[in-house]
């Protein structure tokens, strides 16, 4: 038996954890873009990577520390991705962390921005330097990692266990699903302080990222950048495995929701759920391939109860269908029910009124078996083509 | 040794062709809406169609031919895709071919459309009935199986043979690259009289798909009735392998580019060629990424040169790569060089100039094998929102 709690505030709640975000001058107007997270004591730590096969430098210069390592220091950094930077990328974060006046354990550079430019090392190096690093400033940290965020993303969560121990859990993360021209990219930073053992932390990362943060999609791309990292100094001494799967399963989840709700322009936020699919990889191709249709969040954009698009996109995913024992509802309006042809005036405005709502889900029944998927997506309108052509404006 | 020429005029210049296009009131304001294709001697017929998993009542029709039938006669309605229709839509093509005043043999039926609509089946039968078989009016044909395309989409070509034989094959198309609310699809009805041998038809077909049809995008999805149907009568008793080969890759390829440049509020038609990747659905893989990526296009359209997001697609696609091996250009301007950061002020200047034409190539030379691919897109605006989402206003 637990309880999870969501909490008020954020990572610097945690016990040991410490993190900041001022301006180094990357951005424009004295806008926050460099951010720490400090421990006080080394902290174990696992990731997980984008499936870009051009890994930006900062990914490249963690995997090369040897594995199981420990860290104190998290540096990171907006307006500059350090992308298709060559073997000039890892240099330059191996030359800002020499250039510091403190001594890191294993530091960490995580960056999100433009792809192709040269990291402006001097004005990192400056900014670090003036880092205080017994700040607890979380507010100032997501701040500073935004880029085309239209706000600030964090969540927090405290776990009470049977035997009146408790660990706290919480992240901090930047991502508006997508990509601006070149800033781009997801990057969520989660700090606990519960006792957890190494081999569960990759295990929860990875069970975990597949329903929430590899479930999203604002427009189907893969960023060079993309980085979940998980930080546990273990200052609580409570664990129990159940429980911190499930809480970190609630974190990505918030997280990964918050992402998609800001997916740029986006006015609504939809759960795709593919249900009776005969595999679990069937109804997961099908849940993301509605999430990442253009048609669809086109449709929904215009608030169009047109499950032709729905039902095509279903056939397009080539997963095992028929159009027999489909049905399409959106949330309890059926509007396509096994080849019958229901969809009458009545129907139509009753579903309608569902697309009119912020968030509700499509559900597809695929009626072939017993697996089950739910993708995450957004509509799509004239302000992510306006976000995403008018750079040059 | 042949000669391929183009010539003015449409499939109706074929000898033993007739065709034409009426308005049967599918069509708002008295629009061509229903067409024909008759042949005044059997046609062999082979036929391409949509890999989408629910594939339209016309396709299924077609299906139950038994192999190697021959017809006289393909009837074409735009307005309704008589798709996700069930067993009744298959009913409702039996009920019309046998209302008609004439007997055709193997009749064949095609549409597009809204999906999941009942087919108006009186309307097309009237109509039907007021065909007059012996017309030549390919120009009406065209408009009549239009639906959101801007332009009707014809081309023509004659081979003359070494040994003074000739032949003609021409097509006659509709789509516009994608799919508008439900009015979706790709057809293709290509007419010769060339001589050419049933298994050379099968193959000719299958083997200029991949390079033409296959290789455009507009926004990646893929319809319920996408077809391309090639008819032939054998008047001509012509015919050269390696001529029909070609001419029938050039026919195909001219209605692919003439699709992707009607691109729904399309303004730019590109080429993304893929070459030196290590194997050819490497090249393949990365080519279709480029012309599907929502931010490729969009940068295409803001004419923005942001090779990153060029480069973050190659890599999301999985395909083996290297950053320090790939290539970038703009037509003949390099912006990215093998990890070097080349890109300055002037690079970006002459790559703008390059993108604020109606046609260009995007290169991205892999470096890492031999293998080539080139697919074909456009970039996407806000008439492309409008067009998809602005149903009900």
């Amino acid at each position: 038996m637990f309880t999870i709690l969501p909490i008020k505030g954020m990572i610097d709640q945690i016990d040991g954890f410490y993190c900041d975000g001022i301006s180094a001058g990357l951005k424009a107007n004295n806008a926050l873009d460099l951010g720490f997270i400090y421990s006080d004591t080394l902290c174990d730590v696992e990731a997980v990577f984008t499936e870009n096969r051009f890994q930006a430098a900062p990914l490249k210069h963690y995997l090369m520390y040897k594995k199981d390592f420990q860290t104190n220091f998290v540096l990171i950094n907006s307006k500059n991705a350090n992308a298709m930077t060559g073997k000039k990328g890892i240099e330059d974060i191996n030359s800002i962390f020499s250039s510091l006046n403190h001594e890191f354990t294993n530091p960490i550079m995580s960056s999100t921005g433009v792809i192709g430019n040269p990291l402006p090392i001097q004005k990192i190096v400056e900014g670090a330097k003036s880092f205080d690093l017994k700040t607890k400033n979380a507010q100032n940290l997501s701040k500073a990692i935004m880029t085309t965020d239209s706000y600030a993303k964090t969540t927090m969560y405290e776990v009470k266990l049977e035997d009146g121990s408790s660990f706290k859990i919480g992240a901090v993360s930047k991502g508006a699903g997508m990509i601006n021209p070149n800033l781009a990219t997801m990057l969520c930073f989660i700090c606990t302080d519960a006792n957890v053992p190494k081999e569960d932390m990759k295990e929860a990362l990875k069970v975990n990222s597949e329903t929430t943060f590899n479930a999203i999609s604002v427009d189907g791309d893969t960023s060079t950048n993309d980085t979940v990292l998980l930080l546990t100094n273990k200052k609580s001494n409570a664990y129990n495995k159940e429980a911190f799967f499930e809480v970190l399963r609630l974190v990505m989840h918030d997280m990964a929701m918050l992402m998609v709700a800001d997916g740029e322009g986006a006015k609504k936020a939809v759960a795709f759920e593919v249900k009776n699919a005969a595999t679990y990889e069937d109804a997961q191709k099908a849940a993301k391939a509605l999430s990442n249709s253009l048609l669809v969040k086109t449709a929904l954009f215009g608030e169009d109860p047109n499950f032709g698009r729905i039902a095509s996109t279903i056939g397009a995913s080539k997963i095992a269908c028929d159009e027999e024992k489909l049905v399409v509802s959106y949330n309890n309006v059926i509007v396509y029910n096994k080849g019958e042809l229901i969809f009458n005036d009545e129907i139509e405005q009753e579903a309608f009124k569902v697309l009119q709502n912020d968030k509700f889900k499509i559900v597809c029944d695929i009626g072939l078996g017993k697996e089950s998927f739910t993708a995450y997506g957004c509509d799509l309108g004239y302000k992510y083509v306006e976000i995403n052509a008018d750079y040059r404006t």
